[in-house]
C-alpha cells in the first residue's frame, strides 16, 4: 500500500489512517452506532432530520399518490448506494496512491409494486440492485480491478443491501 | 377496508386507488423502475441526483476522514427506511379512515468499522437496524397494531434491508 500525498483526491488520508491505528489499538472503537429521525408533514410528505444537517425530503411521484415534491424512499436507498460505493473509491485508491479525474455512479433497481398496494404478499422492495461505475483515472487497468474488488468487499451499504439484516420495527410504548 | 375522505391525512387517496385498479387491470404497471445517478466531488463529498430534485449530498464525519458536510451513506440508509415507514402509516392509515395527528420515527443501527476500514475480512454493513414509531391517532389500539403489522408487511425499504439483495456494481467498460 502506497500513501503517496495526504491531499491525493482531496482525501484527507492521515485521518482515515488515525482511525485504523485507533481501532487497532482498541476495536471498541470501531463500533460505531448511526441515527436518523423522521417527521411526518402530511400527505407522502416526510423529513428524516441527521444529526445538524438540513433535513432530506421525502415525497412520491403524483401516480404513487404524492405531490412529487422529492426523492421517494426506494430512489433514496439507490442514492445512499451510490454515495457509499463513491467515498470507497475515493478511501482506497487515496491509499493506494490512485488518483481520480472523475467518477460517475449510476444506479438503478426494479420495484413490483403488487406487495406495497396490498394486492399480493411477499416481497415488496427491490429485487435487485445495479450499479455501473464511470472511473476516469491515469492507473493501470488492473490497479482499477483490484480498487474495485476491494470497495465492493468493504461497502457499508452494499453489504446493508446484500446481508438479510435483522430490522425490529416496533410501536413506542 | 373505509375509504373515509379524500382528504384524509393530506393523502391523495384516490390516486392510489386509481394505481390500484390500473395495477389489477394490467399486472405489468406495477413494474417500476428507479435510478440515481451519484457524483464524485472530491474528497468524500458527493451528491447523488434523483430526477430533477435537488441532489442529496454526502460526506463523511472528520474521524472517518470527511469534510463533515452532510449526512454519510449509513444514514441516509436509515433515513430512507424511516421515509418509507412514515409513507406506509400514512397510505394505509387513510385507506383505512384512521386519522394521524402526528408522527415520528427514529431509527438506529451499529456498524462495525473492521471491515470498511480493511482490517477485517467479512460484513461492512449494519448488523441490525431499530426503528421505534410514535404514532399518535385518535384510532383504537387494536386498529393501530394492525395497520402496523400492514405497513411491516408491504414496505419497500423495510423489506429491501430484511432481503439478502443481488447487488450488481460493475466497471463501465
Amino acid at each position: 500500500m502506497t500513501i503517496s500525498s495526504t491531499t491525493l483526491n482531496d482525501v484527507n488520508i492521515e485521518a482515515v489512517g488515525a482511525l485504523i491505528s485507533a481501532v487497532s489499538d482498541d476495536a471498541t472503537k470501531a463500533d460505531t452506532q448511526w441515527r436518523a429521525t423522521v417527521t411526518w408533514l402530511g400527505g407522502f410528505r416526510t423529513e428524516a432530520k441527521i444529526r445538524s444537517f438540513d433535513p432530506i425530503a421525502s415525497d412520491e411521484p403524483a401516480g404513487l399518490g404524492g405531490t412529487d415534491t422529492a426523492p421517494n424512499p426506494v430512489e433514496q436507498v439507490l442514492a445512499a448506494l451510490g454515495n457509499c460505493l463513491a467515498v470507497g473509491y475515493a478511501a482506497n485508491a487515496t491509499a493506494r496512491g490512485i488518483a481520480i479525474d472523475a467518477l460517475r455512479i449510476d444506479i438503478s433497481g426494479p420495484v413490483d409494486l403488487h406487495t406495497f398496494l396490498g394486492l399480493r404478499e411477499g416481497h415488496a422492495g427491490f429485487s435487485s440492485v445495479q450499479a455501473t461505475v464511470h472511473l476516469a483515472s491515469p492507473a493501470d487497468a488492473a490497479d482499477i480491478e483490484a480498487l474495485h474488488a476491494h470497495v465492493l468487499s468493504t461497502s457499508p451499504v452494499g453489504h446493508t443491501l446484500q446481508a438479510a439484516l435483522p430490522v425490529t420495527i416496533q410501536l413506542a410504548g
